[in-house]
C-alpha cells in the first residue's frame, strides 16, 4: 500500500464515546440548554475528533503552502507572478497578515514551498521554510493538464509528510496558501467537484474588474473542455486543473485527519484543497472545521459540498491562513467552555 | 448640568484625522485592497474612536450588570428568580461562561449589583462585586412602571460612574448582564424604540415553549398598554418598561463613549441598553461595536436600529458578556492588522 492509501486507511470516524461524554457535560453547564450554540457543537466535534473530553488545542500550527500557476500567463490575476516569491519573503520576515494574526492566536506559521516559480533555496537551507517543491509552477491548465498524475501524487504526499512531521508538536492545524493566480484552479476544482457552472463559482480573486472576470471564466471553461477532468477521481481533477499548493493542502488535511488532529480550513483556495481531500477520502471531512465564509463567490458552494458552516463571516478575501488563524480563538473557546464552565451541581445553581 | 447631561455633552464624533490616517495605511498593506474586510472597517472605526492610529485595546474589561425583574412573577422565564443571585456567585467564583471566555480573552470581569432581589452585601463588602443597587428588583412592568423616573436616572448614573471609575484602567469595554426575566423588558424596549410589533421582537429567552412565549408576548403588550412609554424619551421608556441592569448598561456605554473608549455590546439585553443610550445620545452609537447576532429574534431589529453589523453569528443566547468576550479577539486582530502588517513599500512587494 502506498503512502496516500495508507493515510486514507488510517482515517477513522469520530470517537462516539467521547462525543457522548462531552455532550453530557455540555448539557449540565450553568446556562440554558446549548446556550453557547455553535461553540458547543464545535466542542462536541472536537471531542469526537481527538477522542478526549479535554481536547488538546494549545499547540497551534498554520501551514501556508506556496505555489505558482502557469495560468497566470493567461492574465487571470490583478498581480504579477513575482508576488508569490515576494510574499514568501514577507511571511519569513513576519510582516504578512497571517503572521500578525498567528502571533495573536499564539500559533506558529510554517511556510512550505510546494512549487514556486522562483528560487527559495536559501530560505529552505536556512530552515526558514520547508521545501517540497514539485516543479517551478504548474503548466497552464488552459492548454493542458496543470501537472502530471505523478506530480499530483507527489504533491499530495508532500502535504501528508508535512502533517506527519508537524503532528508530534501540533494539536490544531490551520491551512493557508499563497500563489498568484490560484483562485483560477480553485474555481475549476470547485466547478468539477460540485457540478456547479464555472460562472457560479468564479469570483474576483485579488480584485479583477468585470472584463477580466469574464476572461477568467472563459479561461476556466476552456480548461475544463481541454482537460475533461473526471469528477469521480480527485487525483485526476487535481492533476488536470489544480495546483501544487492546493494538492499540498489536500495532503495536509488527510495527514492531520489520520493523526486525529482537527484542521481549520481557511478560505476559498484551502476549501478547494479540502474538496480534493473529501473526494479522496470522504471520512476526512470529519476532521475539518470551516474557518470562515470568504467574499469569493464559489466558497459558499464549496462549503455546502463539504457540509460545513463557517465559523466567521467578515468579508475576508486574503487567504494565507488568516481566516484559520482568527478562528483558532473560537476553537479554544469551545474547549474552554467544555472544560472550564461549572455545571449546575458544581455551582449550586437551580436548573430549569 | 447634571451628571447625565454632562456625560452626553462630552461625547464627541470620531476623530476624522485619525480615521483618515488609519485608512491610508490600511490601503498600503501587503494584501489586495481591503482584503481583511470588516476587520479593516473596524480598525478604521477604532482609530476614529480613540483618536489614535495605534488604538489601545490591551486592557479589557467586561462589566456584567445584574438585576432582578418584578415581571418574573408573571411567569415569563424558564428559570426561578433565585438564579440571578446564584449566578452572581458563579461569576465571583469564576465558573460561568463569561469568566471562561474572559480569561481566554485576557479580560477582567467586573460584576455590578444594579438591583438584585437578594442579599449580595457580603460580596460587595469583600470587594468581589460593585454595589450600585437601586432596589431589590424592579416592580412588575405588566401592571405599572418598572421603576420611577428618579430610579431610572440613578441607574443610568450608576452605569456612568462605573465607566468613569474603570476607564482609567480600561482600553476596551464589553457589556454583559444577568437577570432572570430580562428578555421581557428588553423586548418591550426594543418594540417601543424601533416601532416593531411585540411579537416580532419577542423570543424564547432562556428556553420557554410555544405556550409560554404567547403568554410572554401578551404580558409585554399589556405592559405597553398600561404604561404608554414615550418613544421619544429614552428615560421614560427605561423607567416604564426597563430594568436596572439595562439602565446600567446604557450608562456604561455613555460613560465609555464620553471617555472615547470603544464598547463591545454583547447580546439582546445589552443591545436594548444600547438602544436606550442611542435614544439619550445618538452620537454614542459611534463608540459601540456589535459583538454578535444572538438567537433572540428581536436582536436583529435592534441592531438595525443602531445601524450595526454584528461581528459574530454563532447561535449564542447566553448573555453575561460572553459574546463581547469572544469578539474582543477580533478587536485586537483589527488593531494588529493596522499596526503590524507590512506595507508594500516596507516589504518590497509589487503592488497591483
Amino acid at each position: 500500500m502506498n503512502r496516500l492509501d495508507k493515510t486514507i486507511a488510517a482515517i477513522s470516524p469520530h470517537d462516539t464515546a467521547s462525543r457522548a461524554a462531552a455532550r453530557a457535560r455540555l448539557e449540565q453547564l450553568t446556562m440554558p440548554h446549548w446556550a453557547m450554540g455553535r461553540l458547543m457543537d464545535l466542542a462536541e466535534d472536537l471531542a469526537g475528533m481527538t477522542g478526549s473530553v479535554h481536547p488538546p488545542v494549545t499547540r497551534k500550527t498554520i501551514v501556508t503552502m506556496a505555489g505558482d500557476h502557469g495560468v497566470a500567463a493567461s492574465g487571470v490575476s490583478a498581480y504579477p507572478q513575482e508576488v508569490t516569491v515576494q510574499m514568501v519573503g514577507n511571511f519569513v520576515n513576519g510582516g504578512a497578515g497571517v503572521n500578525v494574526l498567528a502571533r495573536l492566536a499564539g500559533a506558529r506559521v510554517v511556510v512550505v514551498d510546494m512549487g514556486v516559480a522562483g528560487d527559495l533555496s536559501a530560505l529552505a537551507a536556512a530552515g526558514k521554510i520547508i521545501s517540497k517543491r514539485v516543479a517551478p509552477g504548474t503548466a497552464n491548465l488552459a492548454t493542458g493538464p496543470a501537472m502530471t498524475h505523478e506530480q499530483a501524487i507527489q504533491a499530495v504526499g508532500a502535504g501528508i509528510e508535512v502533517a506527519r512531521e508537524l503532528a508530534e508538536s501540533t494539536d490544531l492545524f490551520g491551512t493557508g496558501e499563497m500563489g498568484i493566480g490560484n483562485t483560477t484552479p480553485s474555481s475549476a476544482i470547485v466547478a468539477v467537484l460540485t457540478g456547479e457552472s464555472v460562472a457560479t463559482v468564479t469570483g474576483r480573486g485579488t480584485g479583477i474588474q468585470d472584463e477580466q472576470l469574464a476572461h477568467k471564466i472563459a479561461v476556466i471553461e476552456e480548461a475544463l473542455r481541454v482537460n475533461q477532468p473526471d469528477a469521480a477521481d480527485g487525483l485526476d481533477v487535481l492533476a488536470k486543473v489544480g495546483g501544487f499548493e492546493i494538492a499540498g493542502i489536500a495532503g495536509l488535511i488527510l495527514g492531520a485527519a489520520a493523526a486525529r488532529k482537527p484542521v481549520l480550513v481557511d478560505g476559498f483556495i484551502s476549501t478547494a484543497g479540502a474538496l480534493v481531500a473529501q473526494a479522496l477520502c470522504p471520512q476526512s471531512v470529519d476532521y475539518m472545521i470551516a474557518a470562515h465564509q470568504s467574499v469569493e463567490q464559489g466558497h459558499r458552494v464549496a462549503l455546502e459540498k463539504l457540509g460545513k458552516l463557517p465559523m466567521l463571516d467578515l468579508n475576508l478575501r486574503l487567504g494565507e491562513g488568516t481566516g484559520a488563524a482568527l478562528a483558532m480563538h473560537h476553537v479554544e473557546a469551545a474547549v474552554r467552555i467544555l472544560t472550564e464552565v461549572a455545571t449546575f451541581a458544581e455551582a449550586s445553581v437551580s436548573a430549569a
